[in-house]
């Protein structure tokens, strides 16, 4: 393994993944650096979280599959698409494997601009990662929702907003660096998972005067884009995603060795996580519902079961390992104070190996995120990592009900130990 | 009085600067709101602190005089200007005294832009508050630069910036709610004294879209203007002042009892603070030196001593009172780390009667912030207030050389409490 010891290649991983440089340098259709999505034979949708087959998706994840199918008129309407989905005629593949990471659903097909961001310390061909754009709130396809207002967004945003912002990104000399960005918020009460409004504003902030001077994009556009960017106050979670997928996937591809867990994902059915030494294999359990405060008129029995890609977040070290960067989401999420905060991510620095010293957390004197969740720290102490999440209503398109915490299954953690025990010939 | 006891009379001061709603309304040249610019007989200056003549200003607010001179062409070179000033061609008038307030040395000539911020819970005509337009980094006039690059910006503040800021304010129907601006960005790390940031991109986001969409502006203006609000980062700190203003002055207007602090200014000499049963009149002490850190190559040697109305923010249980929501800048100002940062917001409680349960601070365990300081309270337990400041250079126009924390003269504090025992007749 070209480690001396588990410890040492730990190290070695999590290093890796704090020495990568993301940075966001484009917006572009999937179909054009996602071969799978380029072809012509098979009709493709990615999916959030480990692999699942069409019958096993929860109704929101599955209303996410008709409504893009209806977006790249496969079909139009629902019950075509129904049709097309539950006769097998769609490939499903995890955006995990291409590169790239979904929220909620995670349904993603040709025509989605997704971001790109590459990691600039990696020469080799392996160096970039992939997320939709966030839609906003409301209705929107990764809940479920595939009415008329639904695809006419993800139209506009196919051929107003990602090109914009191509267009605009492609200005910064050396593309957006997404390290600095993180840096920045996590001093101002992000922990980019269920909180990105810093890091959103300082985005509009950084991008809106190049905007404003595109020369070749109509007034209307620019005013539209404009303001689609101020009253999305997550649209950085996207971006924090692929810049975890990015990491991670450095790391993973140049170390195959070790516990530290380079991906955590849930598709509503299971949870799936990886450890570097473990290469690609998902090692999975059912999926919990989310724990947290509902918004008025909803309970827990509404909840769908936990899902997205979004956990990317907390696998680099931010979203609820972070917890004490974002005190403000604590209540939001139902989780106490500040000290509950506190709590949180000394908790986390427990199942944890390093902290970034390029994320300093000022409301935590100073420290690092909590980076590099080592899988048998998790199982010796029973410390799961813990997610912010939003939750989803369990019926397609009635779109987030409510926030809070999740935990992955503990059975997960001691599917991959055991593997790797197994694969190092121990007994 | 009208209050069976003091304690009844400053629950009542603190309670209405509480209750107060600030809103920014508009940007307008000075002199079409503030009758003293608008004297054809009289050249007048404001300045920042209690009262002052030319003579005892310190350098930097020498020059910012020089600098005002020339921006309102009284005089075409600095030979000329100083002249002027030193013969007594120029009336002074304290900001404070005008409904207004200036950071650093305050100085503010008819056609400078200001701030317009109204108390919209206030009917009387005494409901509107005043301050320049922040200026951004560097040579700046606020610090006593006064070179071409600093009368050009200013005339472009006046043509320009100004006028577009004024247009786009005029499209927000009631316009920009102040308290829920600071609840805002009081979350996201900022104190609004040295730290704006958060404040300042969420002004930004605000107003882009707008910006972006006004009809009757050139587009190099659009571009113009956004590019230096994206570039300000303390851009907000003049509004906070504004807002500082009439919330306190609103306060002592209808209530001259009791012995909160309703003002606390420097002028670069003397420290001036008022409090609310003593109405209009100045309690002083000398000024001290601000205590920090200081960028490369400059010392306490270099330093000016304390100027500036922006201890307004103070006034009102931000700044240096809020240190707890800023823990970032306790690492910029030299005061150490989170736990320093809590224990200062702790002390600030000490000496304050209520919390502003308008400003919530999620890193104080979301208790308000700490607001209406007793000077009574500052005397017994000998706790000044603490007021976070920018250092500027003892010469004019080199500008900030620092950032630290200053405390006012107790002697300001005594005099106010002995002033007030007097007038209730005690001995």
């Amino acid at each position: 393994m070209g480690f001396k010891t588990i410890d040492e290649a730990n190290e070695a991983v999590v290093q890796r993944m704090i020495s990568t440089q993301p940075t966001l340098i484009d917006v572009v259709p999937a179909k054009s650096v996602i071969p799978e999505l380029n072809d012509e034979n098979t009709k493709t949708l990615l999916h959030a979280g480990p692999p699942i087959r069409f019958d096993q998706m929860s109704d929101p994840m599955q209303g996410s599959c008709v409504g893009a199918v209806l977006f790249e008129k496969w079909a139009d309407n629902e019950e075509d698409a129904r049709k097309m989905l539950e006769n097998d005629e769609i490939r499903f593949v995890p955006f995990h494997h291409v590169n790239g990471v979904g929220p909620m659903g995670g349904i993603t097909s040709a025509n989605f601009p997704v971001l790109v961001v590459k990691d600039t310390s990696n020469e080799t061909e392996k160096n970039t990662a992939y997320c939709t754009l966030n839609e906003g709130i409301g209705a929107v396809l990764r809940f479920g929702a595939f009415g008329p207002q639904v695809i006419e967004r993800l139209e506009w945003q196919r051929d107003v907003l990602g090109p914009v912002l191509s267009k605009a990104l492609r200005q910064i000399d050396g593309g957006m660096n997404v390290n600095g960005a993180i840096a920045r918020a996590i001093a101002m009460g992000d922990e980019f998972h269920q909180r990105n409004i810093a890091a959103s504003y300082a985005f509009l902030r950084d991008l809106a005067p190049i905007i404003t001077a595109l020369e070749d994009v109509e007034q209307k556009d620019k005013e539209d884009v404009i303001q689609f960017l101020a009253d999305t106050d997550q649209f950085f979670l996207n971006v924090a995603m692929a810049a975890g997928k990015v990491m991670t996937d450095t790391a993973r591809n140049e170390i195959q060795s070790g516990t530290i867990v380079t991906a955590m994902c849930r598709n509503g059915h299971e949870f799936g996580i990886r450890i570097a030494g473990m290469g690609d294999e998902w090692f999975t359990g059912p999926v919990n519902t989310p724990q947290g405060l509902y918004f008025t008129g909803f309970s827990e029995e509404d909840a769908n079961p936990d899902m997205g890609d979004s956990a990317i977040t907390e696998t680099i070290g931010v979203g609820g390992m972070a917890m004490i960067a974002a005190p403000a989401v604590t209540r939001f999420v139902g989780t106490g104070g500040f000290n509950d905060a506190l709590e949180t991510s000394n908790d986390m620095a427990e199942i944890t190996i390093a902290e970034n010293p390029n994320w300093i957390i000022p409301t935590w004197n100073f420290r690092g995120a909590p980076t590099g969740i080592d899988a048998r720290l998790v199982v010796e102490t029973g410390i799961l990592p813990v997610i912010n999440t939003g939750i989803a209503n369990k019926v397609a398109g009635r779109g987030q009900i409510g926030a809070g915490t999740v935990t992955p299954p503990m059975e997960a953690f001691e599917k991959a130990i055991t593997a790797y025990a197994k694969k190092l010939g121990m007994k």
